[in-house]
């Protein structure tokens, strides 16, 4: 296995959500376990030389492989997830939708501070929930270790505004 | 560690989503990587004997302690979501909720006919989406191998209806 072999297993659905977006599946990945492991495998050596005390993962597609890389590193998974759904104290960051704009919230004791974290999502587009998930680590005082993504839509302005607001470029498998 | 430790480790939150319930809080289980291995190392341990080609996660808390299972068993893992999330063909069931109802999908090419799978989520209470679930893998020619969940709350008549469905008493970690 190999990059360019992952990246060919990418189911691409036309018009979905709506016309005009070509949709990269992920579901092919997932039903193989030695790819899923090979996916953490070339993540940790994306991330090598990075200090990393936890993984958080953006609900939901992030949960999966996000887990996976997790378990692979040996650290705290850390769930961030949409309003309304984690039951303790949270903190909420908005970010923007096509029309109008949703919130990310995390829990108050998720991050210990000084706490090094790899925030994970599957794909990046614009960065929109990776930034709010930056600014939801770094306002419980965790350091933004980096972020990674199983995707790259290098053709949007993801990566560079990241990059901008919190010095890390992100790491990716995929790059479109 | 062992079950009872695990147990303790489970956070309850008063009134959450609504007054009355006593939520059960898994966050601080995925803050520790050796407790996410015990977890799936014990349920492996309850379904032993079962034969399990597959482990379909139920969105979104289903898809945590899921794929670290299916990781540690080495199977593929199928994603059940929400509607409207899966961009390929799906087909759907519905569940109650409260007031009305939900639906859950599966991709329809998820399942390969006659694939053993085990159900998983991580909490049992009346049983709804775990039924849902299992009519979705019914439906595309797949055998339902069991149901696992990490936390069973033994006071609804979810296992009993689970039973009756499809002749699986569902496997548990935690009892309340």
């Amino acid at each position: 296995m190999n990059l360019e072999a992952l990246q060919r297993m990418i189911r691409e659905i036309k018009d979905f959500p709506k016309p005009g977006i070509l949709y990269k599946d992920v579901t092919p990945l997932l039903a193989r376990s030695d790819i899923r492991h090979f996916i953490a495998k070339e993540a940790a050596e994306k991330i090598k030389g990075t200090k990393v005390d936890a993984i958080a993962g953006i609900e939901a597609r992030g949960f999966l492989f996000g887990v996976t890389l997790a378990d692979y590193l040996c650290v705290p998974f850390i769930p961030i997830r949409k309003a309304g759904k984690l039951p303790y104290k949270t903190i909420q960051e908005s970010y923007e939708l096509e029309y109008g704009s949703a919130q990310l919230e995390i829990h108050t004791d998720a991050v210990v501070p000084g706490q090094h974290i790899l925030i994970y999502d599957d794909l990046l587009a614009t960065g929109g929930t990776l930034t709010a998930a930056g600014k939801l680590i770094k306002r419980l005082n965790g350091d933004v270790a980096g972020f990674c993504c199983l995707i790259w839509l290098s053709s949007l302005d993801g990566a560079i505004r990241l990059k901008n607001e919190f010095g890390h470029f992100p790491n990716y498998l995929i790059r479109y």
